[in-house]
């Protein structure tokens, strides 16, 4: 089942390298896909989605995603559920080209493929951010 | 299929009533299920799971969950995936019985069954705060 962690990275190399024929390549093809980016409402639609992937990668100049916490489940043989943390290092928002923000996401995605000869894809992506609890000072 | 999202239904009312025993029910029984609270991180197994919502219910007085955009798919027969929009009215954070907050998530769920006969139960679950978008004034 390594391929199924094999693809989830994908995703993440084709925002990476801002490739969007990768991108097009790793979901399935429906108006029922879902992706739910952080903070946002969700997307339903492989249209729809891949245009927002497409809108990101027009305006990150340069974007990295380390993976921790990576797990994952396959059901009924061909649908995966993949939770990962995203610490993301990102150029956008800063001004010199060797300073960098960063963040931190965590995603659930959901994999299926036709039959176990076919590849898997995203159905279903929805990320998260995560909110640093607020300290409390005396 | 409507039996999909009259368990995925159950869950809200589990909540809003309080029933952590109907709340059991609704979730498969594995150390990899998880459920992503509201700008949290994933909490793994059924066992952190229905303890976190038991604190969710011990401090909530009164919450109802309107749901909206709720659609769903299911793949291989025996998994579903269900997103909603979640709006949500709440006693808490506020001093008089006459007042109420309101909230808004996004959630995406991932339920099985083992077989056509079998009751669908959660496995994943991923709820995520809508964050509205800063208005620029001049």
């Amino acid at each position: 089942m390594s391929d199924v962690l094999a693809r989830h990275r994908a995703f993440y190399d084709a925002v990476e390298t801002g490739d969007l024929e990768l991108m097009e390549s790793l979901w399935a093809q429906s108006p029922a896909t879902s992706c739910v980016h952080p903070g946002s409402e969700p997307l339903t639609g492989t249209d729809a989605v891949l245009r927002s992937w497409a809108v990101v990668m027009a305006n990150v100049e340069y974007i990295q995603f380390f993976l921790t916490d990576v797990s994952f489940s396959v059901h009924a043989g061909d649908v995966a559920v993949v939770t990962c943390t995203e610490n993301i290092l990102s150029g956008e928002g800063v001004e010199t080209s060797d300073s960098f923000t960063g963040g931190k996401a965590v995603c659930t995605s959901v994999l299926v493929r036709d039959g176990a000869e076919a590849p898997w894809r995203f159905w279903s992506r929805h990320a998260s951010p995560v909110l640093e609890p607020v300290e409390e000072t005396d």
